[in-house]
Formats: C-alpha cells, sequence, structure tokens
C-alpha cells in the first residue's frame, strides 16, 4: 500500500469533521455551545449537532448546562493509546526517573509533529511547582533544546523549509534568529551529540537534550533535563548534566536496539 | 437540543469507524497491518484503507515498514484538548504539586469514566521510580481509594449496577468483594470525606483520597496520594496524609467554587 499521494476522494469527510468538531474544544472555548462550534469550525449546525450525538454515543463529549457540551476524560484514553502503542515512550520512561534522581531536575522525552515538538512524556523534578509541561503540549523546534536535536536530525530541505515557515520566531531577546547562525547552530550539535538552550524560549529558563535512536540509527526522539537560571548555570549544566543525560539517552537508545 | 435518546440514525458511522481503527493500535498492536486492523475492527479492507488514509492526511497515523501503520504523536494532542479545556484539571494542577511536597508522596487527580476510574493528571514523588499512571490510564473503580469517593458521590442505582457489572473482581485477596460491606465502606467515605485504600488493588499500595467539588457541590474528581506499605502504614496515612489531603482538596475545591 503506497498511497502517499491518495488524494481527497480517498478520504472520508465525515471523520475529518469529527475531529474538526473534537478539536474545537479548547482553552478559550471549554463548554461551547452547538452555534459557538459551527462558528469555530465552518460546518453547518445541523452537520454539528450530529457530530456530536456521535462523539456522545462515542463517550468523548456530554451536553452541560443549557445546549454547551464539554469533553469527558475518555478522550485522554485516544491519547493513552499512542503511550502504550509506542516502544520509545515505554522505554525511555523508564530510564526517565533515573534521570530525574540523578541531576535533581525535570526530565521530558518529546518528538517532532510537524513544524512543532510535542511532549510524549515528562517526570517533573519534585522542588518544580510548574506541571504544565504535560504530554501532548506543543512548543515551537527552533527556540528549544528539544527541537535543535530533532531538527539537527532531519533532512537539510526541512530545515530550509522551517526558516521560511514558521521561520525563527524571536520568543525572547536571545533567540537565534539569524539563519546562518541557525545552521551553523545545528551542525555543533549534530557534532556534539547534545544541545544546550539557555532563555531562547522563555527567560529564566534553561535545557539540554541528546538523541534518542532506534534500530534503524534514525533519531526519534529527543531526552532532556530542564531548570532554572536562578539555580544553576550553561557552565554547570555542560559539566554535571550533559554526561549524565548523553549517558542515559544511549542508554535507551541501546534498549531500542541503536 | 435534547437528545438524550437520540437514535442511531443521527450518528455518523463513518465516525465511529473511524476512532474504531484509531484505537486498534495498542501495546499488542504497536505497529498493525491494514489485515490486523481490518481483523481487530470487523471492518472491510477497503473501508479501513480509506480510514487510514484519512486519519493520515489528519496526522495522526503514518506507514511504517511494509504494509504496517503506527501511530503519531499528534494523537496525544487530542487528550491534550481535554486538559486545556477542563477548568477542574487547570485548577487542580496547581495545587498537586504543593501536594507531593508536603506529603513526599505522588499525587493523582481522577474521574469517573463510565465504570472505570481514569487519571486525569498525575505529579510523581521523586523518590518513586514507576511512572506508568499517565493521564489517560485507566483502573478499576471498587478496588481504589479515587474510584470509593467518586462512587460513594455517585446515584446508589449507578452504584447498584456497578454491583452487578463490572462487580467487585478480587484484584488481591484484601480486595472487598462482599456488596454488604463495599455499601457501607461507600457509607464511611461519604461520611468521613476521604477513602484510605490498602493493598486491594495491589499488592504494596496504600493510596488514600479526597473528593474535589465544582460551584454546584457535585463532586468532579477525586485528588489522591499514594504510597507503598514497605514506607509507610494505615495508620500513618491516616494521621499525616489525610488532613493535607483534605485541605488541599478543600482549597481546590473553593477555588472551583464549592
Amino acid at each position: 500500500m503506497d498511497d502517499a499521494d491518495a488524494g481527497p476522494r480517498d478520504r472520508i469527510q465525515s471523520i475529518e469533521r469529527g475531529f474538526a468538531v473534537l478539536l474545537a474544544f479548547d482553552d478559550e472555548h471549554r463548554t461551547p455551545s452547538l452555534m459557538e462550534i459551527a462558528h469555530a469550525t465552518g460546518l453547518s449546525r445541523p452537520a454539528v449537532r450530529r457530530i456530536l450525538l456521535t462523539l456522545r454515543h462515542l463517550g468523548y463529549v456530554e451536553p452541560t448546562t443549557g445546549s454547551h457540551w464539554r469533553l469527558t476524560p475518555r478522550v485522554l484514553t485516544i491519547g493513552q493509546h499512542y503511550v502504550t502503542s509506542s516502544t520509545v515512550v515505554a522505554v525511555s520512561e523508564r530510564h526517565m526517573s533515573r534521570l530525574v534522581e540523578e541531576t535533581q531536575e525535570s526530565a521530558s522525552l518529546s518528538a517532532l509533529d510537524g513544524d512543532e515538538v510535542v511532549y510524549l512524556a515528562r517526570v517533573p523534578a519534585k522542588r518544580v511547582l510548574n506541571v504544565s509541561a504535560t504530554a501532548g503540549t506543543r512548543v515551537p523546534a527552533h527556540a528549544t533544546s528539544m527541537g535543535r536535536v530533532l531538527l539537527a536530525a532531519a533532512p537539510s530541505d526541512f530545515v530550509e523549509r522551517y526558516l521560511v515557515e514558521p521561520g525563527l520566531a524571536p520568543l525572547t531577546p536571545h533567540t537565534i534568529t539569524d539563519h546562518g547562525r541557525f545552521r551553523a547552530e545545528l551542525a555543533r550539535v549534530r557534532e556534539q551529540g547534545w544541545s544546550l538552550v539557555s532563555e531562547e524560549r522563555e527567560r529564566g529558563l534553561i535545557a539540554v537534550s541528546a538523541p534518542i535512536r532506534d534500530h534503524t540509527g534514525q533519531v526519534v526522539a529527543a531526552l532532556s533535563s530542564s531548570s532554572s537560571t536562578g539555580r544553576t548555570s550553561p557552565e554547570h549544566v555542560e559539566r554535571h548534566v550533559v554526561p549524565v543525560l548523553t549517558r542515559i539517552a544511549k542508554e535507551i537508545s541501546a534498549e531500542l536496539g541503536a
């Protein structure tokens, strides 16, 4: 089956619409009305109504007060199927707690999805009060150490397209936005086998990442350790965290058959 | 819109089939072939093929070697929509790290989905090496402190149906399986405002939960703290963890307007 270029006729529009309605629920539309969903998705009210009834039958949405709707926790089960079906996540999670123990910093696992980095798993360090980066959270690739490790392993035409769209948006005054400097940085990451990014995504945030490879040698995820500039410095991270991180990343890769 | 009894004609079959294919990927079928998915879902091969092409277009699946397929990390984004659209999760997460700090034990937030308990969020204690219970994981309600808190707040006909199906399966020799004893235990949980369960779900596991209420006073989630019998005892948990847990559960409920 090689249908990389399968056209719209091979797809099923109502499935696409079903997901559009499911994703219309977000932090700005926590309990939208049928009308609001119709507006957000561009679908007709009768179409949205039938989709909501279908999603309700499947247990993913439920009516709340008025003619408003909300997602149910069953939606989380869908993502859980990714976690249990992913060998990379299963193997890495066992090693991530060890990384937290040895570094006293939060550990994350992530992968590229399109242009963005998606967190696959996260083990917070006890003292970290911020647990907002849960699995499924998306962040820009260019300004994070995870994204740099993943982009460093991506085909160069992918990177060149990234430079144009979405481009190197400055998230702080420290974000690398020059194309030449960015390409040089990726070459350095490829060479040294890890990436350290300090305050390019967010003021006060410092993180270091290393690649996870599967049995084909391909980079399939980034393992990272993150901290704050109030607690540590790039020099300290390079001396004390990088050796532990790269060792554990290699152990995970070895277990995946790299 | 009051379509509680909307019939099959109001639903869209292809959406139901789309989710059936997406959920056919699990720990036993990590990279299933088109044939295997057809077998698992009872759908025809041409139907599965069109659904896979649709899900691929949406970015949720991708072909791997041979005619096999796998889920992509984008699947996690669907669950993330539940997390960001849920006020309960957003408010609770901020308090859960404090619970971990004060108790030195893992904290979880969960809700009922049908007969089962679903983890909505989890903050592991640093020393806990087991991070397997991620958001979306499902566990039986009757043998867990989270489930007892949620069942104690459920309508009695719901509980009576639970006793028949799925019933009180013994997960360890300590699991309460007698209907009378179970009803009495729920009454006690309702009375005292928390549930402590030791080794009924799994040998060595001890956990305590308290209800989270929303602005209508309804129990919408359970907050829990879990540990192992090797580190603590039911007496110690009751004396030292229950006061912290019930206080933080009340603070979360107050923030939700209870």
